[in-house]
């Protein structure tokens, strides 16, 4: 018998249910009952489900329906956004998708206030976004190194909350991923990106300045689980240490958030019998 | 043993070396001589080839290199462009894509000449672009209809080899198919859009009277070919009744284009024996 989620991973694995990040343990499977290779089978069949969700989405955005869903996700360096992006994204068709990656902001989009950039980039009628981080970096690093002076970052948990209602108003479904791996396994991960040539890319010196602020930066998380999981638009945290898990739960979840559109195939807007006799009459 | 290719597909399937479109044959295999077993098994290990090279691509261009790829989809109607993106695209990390439909210019869009949506949306450094549609509809339905006058469509040819010669020139391997289905066939594909509800979203009335101007189209196709296919913005023509055939051909000619690259990993731009006893000291 094929193992499978024993309670919702939209259950499992919302933030405001579990304790302290900090206590947080980054190799358990919440929700999950199976090993690496049942959860490994169980994505290949979910990510079919998934696939037709995202097709009836895309079908419903040709034909009008103004609904999207957005992805965001979060997590420290090596937690394995990419890995998501690759394994869960590629699960449909990426003519569906609308993937963003936030970086160090440009001196253009420092100009602007820190949603700008992030407007720009929602996802379309009928697509699937994916923010490869987001603005919740505005009060992650910005937050833990000062970037501007606390009384601006502090502002910015209820910016965010109007913003992210706005957007759920709008018809825009949001889900939040904060992927979780513990400080020795990023440590390991991190190696090997220095032990292998085809892995050096992915390598930035300044990811070991960055694990010095470890604690501060778990401080950051919990403030925004604790300022910004609403029902509305809410948290999930993902361990991360065993990849097939993480990619398994936030496929769940994303079929989780297609499911509640509750979408059906959009109806002909034309004549089917009369186009039909159209047809068989075209050369 | 395992069928392949008898003569390279970028040989096979080059626009010049086809005789006239309107003698092509949409339900041969240029090139392959297996059948749609042989040829479903070889795109599944072609696609792991398709994408290691991808993320070859994608290393490079986070690294400074800025080469692209651009594959330029053209066909009439229901001849599976979108299944192209789905089936090929759908093979490489979707992070490394940028797809674009052109469909009918916007009223912005036609303020300005018709290259200005195209240059908008050429795919940055290490991406694969894919085009679902293109600057070729500004030779096909405008000069079928005469959208413009036929003074102004006929200096496009030239000005589409120029935009694209300054496009390879800058980096970008410019590949472009026209998937060929036959005149039958499509009457077939639009039937079946017309009896499953599930298709409904994809029928588009205009595609019957597009239908009745169908040699018009291939005298375009045909103008296209003439003076547009160089070598260094290859044609492909792509028979396109077996969908298994188009899919397996365009991965092969992405395959061809990117290993023309000589792509290698990127140096790692930082001291890698310092960077592993940093990561050693480090908490």
């Amino acid at each position: 018998m094929s193992h499978s989620w024993t309670v919702p991973a939209s259950s499992a694995l919302r933030a405001r249910a579990l304790g302290p990040i900090a206590s947080f343990d980054p190799e358990s499977t919440p929700g999950f009952d199976g090993d690496k290779d049942s959860g490994t089978e169980l994505l290949a069949e979910r990510g079919r489900a998934l696939a037709d969700l995202q097709e009836l989405l895309y079908a419903n955005g040709r034909s009008g329906d103004h609904r999207s869903v957005l992805l965001v996700l979060q997590g420290m360096d090596t937690a394995g956004k990419g890995g998501i992006v690759r394994h869960v994204g590629g699960l449909v068709d990426p003519q569906g998708l609308s993937i963003k990656g936030f970086g160090k902001p440009t001196p253009e989009e420092l100009q602007h206030d820190f949603l700008w950039r992030i407007r720009k980039a929602l996802p379309p009628a009928g697509r699937i976004g994916i923010f490869d981080r987001s603005h919740y970096e505005d009060v992650l690093p910005v937050r833990v190194h000062n970037l501007v002076p606390r009384s601006e970052w502090e502002k910015r948990y209820a910016i965010i909350n109007q913003f992210e209602s706005e957007l759920v108003a709008s018809g825009t479904t949001v889900i939040k991923c904060c992927l979780v791996v513990s400080k020795d396994e990023q440590k390991k991960r991190l190696a090997e990106r220095l032990d292998r040539p085809d892995k050096y890319w992915k390598y930035n010196p300044g990811d070991i300045d960055e694990r010095a602020h470890w604690d501060d930066y778990l401080e950051a998380y919990q403030a925004i689980f604790d300022l910004t999981d609403h029902d509305a638009a809410p948290w999930y945290v993902i361990p991360a240490n065993r990849k097939w898990f993480s990619r398994l739960a936030v496929c769940e979840l994303l079929i989780d958030a297609l499911s509640g559109l509750e979408l059906d195939w959009p109806k002909a807007d034309f004549d089917v019998e009369s186009e039909k006799k159209r047809l068989a009459a075209a050369g």
